[in-house]
């Protein structure tokens, strides 16, 4: 099918590697589990990307075809490239790229350089959480109840310091105590970003149906707009033309 | 074809039978125009209402079948019911039907009571008109180039006493020196809310492509979304569960 | 001190003359130790309204020397008579007046006429509410720490049907397993609405000294703009001028 | 007077050296004439800062220093150290200083980093501009009329690639046929935003009694707010308590 949706789900992808629990869940990583469960759908086809992999998985001719990014790291923010993170903000911001992050992702240098945040929170133990629908009119709720509850995850907690959401579709409940805006929309230069709270590596979120069905929702609505003119990548000089010749 | 978008175009349809001029410009009506546009699309189906059909043309059994409501009205927003208008509200707010209110529905009822404004603007003599492409990643600019003329159209301007809007779309510059936000989107309730200020009865405005254009994206981008679960018509008592015992 | 900002503290108050453990709490009625704590600013004065009074305590000459209207109702919002609310959103959209809606008067028709929605929730018992603080940069989160518990609160859970606000500046926890978007900001017209949860009638939450300090901040911000042109009743025709003669 | 707004004003002021016209206008600079007319209010003091001066006019005892931090720099946008840049950053994110960008400003590092944007737009000739009021309500736009008029401006157009503001203040209009949202807040981090769009160094934007009161509203709403804790600078990890103990 030519206009499949074409997602790239970059991983760390260590944990699974060196952590015997993180591989049970997920063995092919998470990533792999990503490009399962999105391939089940027509309209999208996922290529696999790691830091690991040459040029850190995202050469120019991997990222020049990609619509929708999906980013999930966690320790080795520091070892994504600057230039990298460059070139994955000028595509969102002139080609209009997807960008979903993931979980951790908050505090990657791709997150806080394209939205313009320090993606500061507050964090502790693997608890209950119950993820409330606060949109339900959002084209990323399509399909999901008033609330789900995902058993064991991660905490997260407010203040979270991000930029008020074009949308703010989700919000959690945590056990013991606390509250985050789990699921928010941003629109930044001709792209749009997703960040989605859920995804620890040491629990089975990604296996969760809604999560599952959140993410796809996400690559649908992040996928680049039928501009109908070219974004420039810069700032042109409009040439002065007497208004009545205006569109002449 | 079972899942067309069932659009209903709803106009006061006075001004194409009383003037000559404007019956000239718009023969079947403003919405018998937008009725032939809009079903160019495979996946649009229209029906037309009137402000002088009975029961104004919105019966129950016409509203509760209606997707997205179209509403153009000008000099009689005091003869439209406070009931419709209340069933209108309802249906937006529970049942996520779409709204688009063009050009002095700025001012109906409808408008008011649904976004929460008195909808003030100012206005004046018919001039140029420029429409500026605020926001090319959203859906209702897909397909639209960075700017359009319209050679002739009413002047409506800023300030415009309306809510910020969830999306700023398009702005218009006029010729005589005046600016005003032009198409707007809001999320009410389960629903969606669209304004577009082209249109006034004397200018030809629908007969223009990219308007016509536009006025397709924002059909699609309002039909109601697919909930998840039931969008409840009062304020529910929650039955207090044991946290243990949530989602069992 | 001539430049006292105005407010009225409006109240349905009849659970404290019927209820005696209300009555125990609040024995001046909730809108009277709002005026007590409030007054112990230098820069604000409070004036007492309620349902039972002569012109349900809002007559003209009350409204229109009202910076700020505090609104708490509750079983009653069906006896407001349709023509206060009007003439509430009157001043709200074109005199700027402040309006700040507590609890249960998201079911109230001034504030789902105001802000446009249906305002639905669901609610649940009495129970534990944490308060956490989404965005310190906020005026009317001045002085408040990250969070703060009350130790019983009457549940209000999501999803709140309500607009997307201008500024999300509260979110709460609540022991059963819910969260709320706690306090709200709309800009609406040419003023400014506040709604805050906390305050059900048989919970002291207005006794609480971060309570009392986010409604005195939202008093200072929700005050009349100062103006620099008059706002509009209507909607105005310009007189043509050539733009040579613009501002000449 | 211990409590005054301390405004750091940084300009490139390298025009007003090179340019007899520019320093025809501005013979202090564009930062002196801005302090100038700040220091007209007791509750502001003005320190100056310029890109060739020792630490460019921003080490650390200056910075650590400053309220709100003015910004106006045009053809050495590249000039500005990196690190500069991730000290302003982390002091608008992490302290809530606030941050007014002027003009060219749309394009340095600073706006770019901080907003999170590529500060893209189109630009011509000088002309003609009408500064329109879109949202009374809000401080910034304390005592400006609905409209005013700068003879001479550098034109600056959409689309203006910027995420939407959290309130959008002003738009313009330009003579030959554009417009531009000229005014706009962004709440970054624990800090503020306001980038407002007149003052090409050509142009006497800055003598307008308008464009004056503006900039000194923006100094006031951007200040750092009065925090109730300690904005973290990381990611602290919260310890376990049960609930039962919270804020025992």
């Amino acid at each position: 099918m030519a206009n499949k949706i074409r997602v790239t789900a970059w991983n760390e992808f260590r944990h699974e590697k060196s952590n015997e629990y993180v591989k049970s869940i997920y063995p092919d990583g998470i990533h792999g589990l990503i490009k399962q469960f999105l391939e089940t759908n027509d309209d999208i086809e996922v290529t696999l990307a790691a830091l690991d992999d040459p040029a850190n998985g995202l050469p120019d001719e991997v990222l020049n075809n990609t619509d929708v990014l999906i980013w999930w790291g966690h320790m080795a923010h520091h070892e994504v490239p600057d230039d990298l993170v460059e070139r994955i903000r000028h595509r969102v911001y002139t080609k209009g790229m997807g960008l979903i992050v993931l979980h951790s992702g908050h505090h990657s240098k791709v997150f806080r350089g394209v939205v313009g945040t320090n993606g500061n929170l507050s964090w502790g133990r693997d608890q209950k959480e119950i993820v409330w629908n606060l949109l339900p009119s959002h084209p990323i709720a399509a399909g999901i109840p008033d609330h789900f509850t995902l058993d064991i995850e991660e905490l997260y907690c407010e203040p979270f310091y991000v930029p008020q959401p074009d949308a703010l579709v989700f919000g959690s409940w945590f056990e013991d105590g606390f509250i985050f805006r789990s699921g928010l929309c941003y629109l930044r230069g001709a792209g749009k970003v997703f960040y989605f709270q859920p995804g620890h590596e040491s629990c089975p979120s990604y296996h969760n149906e809604h999560v599952q069905r959140i993410i796809t929702n996400a690559v649908r609505w992040a996928k680049p707009a039928e501009f109908g003119y070219e974004i420039p990548e810069g700032a042109p000089m409009m040439q002065y033309k007497p208004i009545d010749e205006f569109d002449k």
